[in-house]
């Protein structure tokens, strides 16, 4: 059995206005300059930006504004926020937003503490290894990355059309401020999304290849189950603070690395790295991206062992064993595309979306593979041929 | 409902030889001299000990040895490893045990960082607040009190024969090494004492007044029922590896803090509160205590929610739900009941092989309502006088 960390030291504070604390705990941290950052209006629309600043100048810190991150955020904004960091002294980030924003503000922490002042994406490049990252805050709008309490950030390189990931404790926020209430506003579809995400964050870590902590499992299956009864609830009552609240902290306990303690390994991957290729070329969401791809893949790699399949079957949707394993492992995973369907998300890539070319998925298992120098997944180890059957299955 | 906080900043390792990496990581935070705390011989006897010593020698980290450390841990022993602390200049401390000797590593933390070189048990009477505390490793080889990632400590004053416990974020450990093969030797009683205090430490979070969030009482339920189940095949099966791991892991989740996030209050402990009056009075084992005494803390509060007791019944005793809420509540108090004595834990105090006289209920009752200037409980609010009842009633 693999020795795993388990390493957290992001302090969460949870409930109702803890926004307001913003200034107070930015203070206490000794943060004196302070990178805003966000993505649309939607944060200045509800007022949140103004509530967060009035907070921060309540507490005696100054802050520069840097707006503009889109989902799938990019290189490019990053990059201005590095300059803009290196040239102000910025001491501390504050991320205010949903997944991309703190992506975001991710790769700027990496840019801003660099000594050599180089291009931040030589770390998603893997060329240069960061070696630390300006301390980050963070306060949560939309429940799905599991970014707040994370490792990891995705950025993609819009000139290449590459989306990358890097992992790496350095960027593991200082505090995460978590009000379920500020979710109340995230629209029906991107509801689906987040939900989506958090299950296959979970999800992804729940098939892998060897031994498994049987304490893991439980809390994964019970944390999978609640989200998927909050996703529904949060679609029908958007305004319902127990709903945003299991999701909100779900989200947060589903990437964090709870969910792989004591396994062999530390998750399978595949979907993520197949999605990550679909939304770098065609920049569709992270979670429907997921959902599109999840049921192909169950289907091209169950034989492995299907017996994984039938426990989730069984807890998830309590459904009956046949006696026949592989035709249980089968219906688990029906059931779990037909849960897909209820909350609106996509099983192929045409309800995606997108219908791509020959050439197109050739291109997409090409930048899958690393152009051929690696495999994916440990459930099953995919070849390049293998991502390709996916991609082509799941059109 | 009331703002939570998360904060588990202790890097876990978890794992087969995770001790081995003592001296590596001691050495990376920058320890140069080391107090090693520990219990009785069975460290020396089994090697440990010894195995540590070496990494820490290997890494160039000079040590000193203080063993002694009993259950329900003195303030003697601490004041001493103050003392050697101060006096040698000790930057770290690394506690090589169960949940004793790293509650009284934690109290050696405090003392050695305090700038006034004042007493120890000043923190624990609440007559002084800590600004700090010397950081904490741990090699622990006992699942019980999740000790290794929480905020807390529990000492006791051998003299005037209390048993006071001090929370405080200064002394999570910075790391903690779990190696379930340590714990393999651990007797029938002690693991059962382990098992009884991880299931309470969940339990009296899970019992608490107003809101609860769903993902939290699931994530507690799951644990809870793995626990149970770990514990019955540890005893059966000793040098069982999942046995030991789900145990181990389990008892630094249902510690930590993450039991609670969401809800209203922290949980009740009044059971907690109770039995260190028993084991301070009595040097009973702290598992056991809270086995003897939580069925009849139970029957006497279940009138307040008994609708909570059905759903633990329900979950994790497959109870079938008859309508006479009270009836089902009671009869998952029984089964509860049922499993301690299943696993050799008393269920009352003539059990745990005490027979208290008037005279020593009173005093019991006196101590724990700190002479009748609190009260205990939040499920229901124990007045001195309930507490009393209570004491009698557990007879």
């Amino acid at each position: 059995m693999a020795i795993t960390e388990y390493y957290t030291p992001t302090h969460v504070y949870f409930g109702k206005g803890v926004e307001d604390k913003a200034g107070e705990i930015l203070k206490k941290r000794g943060a004196t300059k302070v990178l805003v950052h966000f993505g649309g209006g939607s944060v200045k629309k509800s007022g949140l930006l103004n509530k967060v600043e009035n907070s921060l100048e309540e507490n005696g810190i100054s802050y520069i504004e840097l707006g503009g991150v889109v989902p799938n955020p990019r290189i490019s904004l990053v990059r201005e926020g590095v300059e803009i960091g290196r040239r102000e002294g910025v001491d501390y980030v504050l991320a205010v937003g949903g997944g991309s924003v703190v992506d975001s503000a991710k790769a700027i922490c990496y840019g801003i503490f660099d000594k050599e002042k180089g291009d931040t994406w030589d770390y998603y490049a893997y060329t240069r290894v960061p070696e630390g990252a300006t301390p980050l805050g963070v306060i949560l709008t939309l429940s799905a990355t599991g970014s707040e309490m994370s490792d990891s950030s995705v950025i993609t390189n819009e000139e290449k059309g590459l989306k990358r990931g890097y992992n790496s404790n350095f960027v593991r926020p200082a505090f995460s401020l978590l009000n379920p209430e500020l979710t109340y506003t995230v629209s029906p579809y991107q509801t689906s999304c987040g939900t989506a995400d958090i299950m296959m964050h979970t999800i992804e870590r729940y098939f892998h290849a060897g031994d498994t902590l049987e304490l893991t499992d439980r809390l994964s299956l019970a944390l999978v189950k609640e989200v998927m009864e909050a996703g529904i609830l949060a679609l029908e009552e958007p305004d319902n603070y127990d709903a945003r609240a299991n999701l909100m902290w779900a989200g947060s306990l589903s990437h964090n690395g709870l969910m792989q303690v004591g396994n062999a390994v530390r998750g399978d991957w595949a979907c993520h790295q197949l999605e990550h290729e679909l939304s770098g070329m065609f920049d569709v969401a992270h979670g429907a991206g997921l959902a599109a791809i999840w049921a192909t893949w169950a289907r091209y790699v169950v034989a492995e062992n299907p017996s994984r399949f039938v426990k989730m079957g069984v807890y998830l949707f309590d459904m009956e064993e046949s006696g026949d394993k592989m035709a249980d492992a089968l219906k688990a995973i029906d059931y779990m595309e037909n849960y897909f369907k209820e909350i609106n998300m996509p099983t192929n890539l045409r309800e995606l979306g997108i219908d791509p070319t020959e050439e197109e998925y050739r291109k997409l298992a090409e930048s899958a593979s690393y152009f051929g120098k690696r495999t994916l997944g440990s459930f099953k180890t995919l070849t390049p041929e293998d991502m390709y059957n996916i991609f082509k299955a799941a059109r």
